[in-house]
């Protein structure tokens, strides 16, 4: 074993780097403007799977934290974690099962967009003196999971108020991205309706990193779940959401090959960076290195092009900015917490690879 | 915990199935096609990332197996495995004596493709009575590593001679997708010209599944490395490679939402699936069920287009044919072997995730 890295120059390469300082002003920012905006905060745990930021997140203020699997739940419950929403349907005993125990110990609210999730979670809670929370998922425009109507929310929210084991909680989407406006339209419409028949929703909630600074939807939402506001990355600085400043997670790389003036190969692959390209045209670029820009990757070469000057030598290492910062941490076992060129911490990814 | 399953039906979702019957014939038939063109077959380990298949494929007559990292040699080596090929440059001191005490308990090879690589092996290695055989990387086309002329060979290959420790190879490619003549040629003018200088190349290695049974590269490859052949996939299928009948990897997943009638949401996102498109049109098809395609992916959800009268309910368990194999078996702690419906084993993916 090679002698724990007390700076930058000493760890060994790809390893993934999280910028301390940006992380931590990045979760105070964000509370900060939540807080002004009048919503509770509810950070995704997605983008950094680490109890050790989850739990920064809420000494910050935030209302609990989002997971979107249980087995993540489950790291961040026993990791102490106390208040956490699950936005996913969970289907099947095994999974209801486990849904149940993690119920027991935390506060626990999930979601549910069919007749078929509303039952199962109504077979498997059965507690009237501790119902599950449960929200109606409503597809506002991202074509994804959720009801397609208000009259439909409405007939889920009877089903969940029949079960003696449920309480209705409210409404969740994830907002098409760039059109927050058409979301919050039928949320207050959804809303007004299920008022009208007597369900108060006491949560309206919404997530996405990139709309988040919007402070009219505070109109109709009255909890947010942003998860990549912690670290950032190249596509929430194309979105607007962020600086290059504010990025807090690059990968540490070592140029392996320089076949060409205008070509250098990292040792970081789609294994590293994934192939996520959210629409960016390539998939990173090299923090100080103008002109450089990861244009190809298979799994363990990330091929770099060299223009306007740009140089690069075989044993080089070099920073890379991803496109995608949440995909990259699933990738990695272990991630180096740093301030300045200094290893402050090695934290294990401990939520990573948590599928069902 | 759950009891251990002993049918696919017991299993949780999202899972990794592997048919063992149909692995076990891709590894029989690629040897044969190698030893009947009188090639030998030095399986990449990539694609399934287990000592336990590796182990099957030197069993049926490889010359050995290729890993791209140290670490996934490492584990290889611990299971076990005593010839292994690292078709990379290994840059840095602390790879370097990870590499030197690999070199100390199996047969190891390694490439390279420019003097500084050339130069940190030869400071590593020094022990004239057990050199490290160095094979040259050359680019044929592909356009990712690889020395560029075949005078640029030439002078790695005096080099290399050069150093006590080292031991001059052979020649590397891995040819551009599809254009293997281009790759055979620039190999065969390489060889001739290192011939003439006298450095004989004792092996010309080329890789990549889907041009495999081109019996005319044995005219100047001696050794073959493919990965994807053992499990097959989506891309293969595309290249001609393979048939549907012959992919043994598949994603079991359960569909969570049925919004609309021609939409269904699976629990397999680009955390299971990746979002490797290898230039397919979408991230996959349903086993079984013509009409449906994993046309989108987000981290936890993959959405499912129905067409043709394919229907799908909220429950339903499928089985997904990913485009790509080796980038999913990354991504899973743990395979299930199976035999028609039958569990036969689950079994770690001890090489997951070793990205250094």
């Amino acid at each position: 074993m090679s002698p724990r890295p007390k700076t930058i120059a000493e760890i060994d390469t790809p390893a993934v780097l999280i910028d301390l300082d940006r992380a931590e002003r990045n979760i105070a920012r964000a509370q900060a403007a939540a807080d002004a905006a009048g919503v509770k905060l509810r950070p995704h745990i997605k983008t950094h799977k680490l109890p050790y930021f989850a739990k920064k997140q809420v000494e910050a203020g935030a209302a609990g934290i989002t997971c979107q699997k249980i087995g993540e739940a489950e790291v961040m419950a026993d990791a102490g974690l106390t208040d956490i929403f699950l936005p996913y349907n969970i289907i099947g005993k095994a999974k209801l099962e486990r849904l149940l125990a993690l119920h027991r110990r935390v506060t626990l609210s999930v979601t549910a967009d069919s007749a078929t999730t509303v039952a199962g979670l109504a077979e498997m809670f059965t507690d009237a003196s501790r119902p599950l929370k449960v929200l109606i998922e409503c597809d506002t425009g991202a074509a994804r999971c959720g009801v397609q109507t208000a009259e439909q929310a409405l007939t889920l929210a009877k089903q969940i108020a029949s079960a003696p084991g449920l309480t209705f909680g409210g409404l969740m989407t994830y907002p098409a991205a760039g059109a927050p406006e058409a979301a919050e339209t039928w949320l207050a419409d959804a809303r007004d309706l299920l008022a009208k028949e007597g369900f108060a929703c006491e949560t309206v909630t919404s997530g996405g990193t990139p709309d988040m600074w919007r402070r009219q939807d505070a109109a109709i939402v009255t909890e947010y779940r942003p998860g990549t506001y912690i670290y950032m990355d190249r596509y929430q600085v194309e979105k607007g959401a962020a600086s290059a400043d504010d990025c807090a997670l690059t990968v540490l790389a070592t140029v392996v090959s320089a076949p060409t003036p205008t070509r250098a190969i990292l040792d970081s692959g789609s294994k590293a960076l994934s192939s996520d390209l959210l629409g960016l045209p390539d998939h990173g670029e090299l923090v100080g290195i103008p002109g450089a820009r990861v244009t190809a990757l298979s799994e363990e070469h990330g091929k770099v092009e060299l223009s306007g000057g740009a140089r690069l030598a075989v044993g080089d290492r070099v920073r890379v900015l991803p496109d995608h910062a949440c995909v990259v941490t699933n990738l990695f076992d272990e991630v180096y917490l740093i301030s300045g060129d200094r290893v402050v911490d090695i934290l294990p990814v401990a939520a990573r690879g948590k599928l069902s």
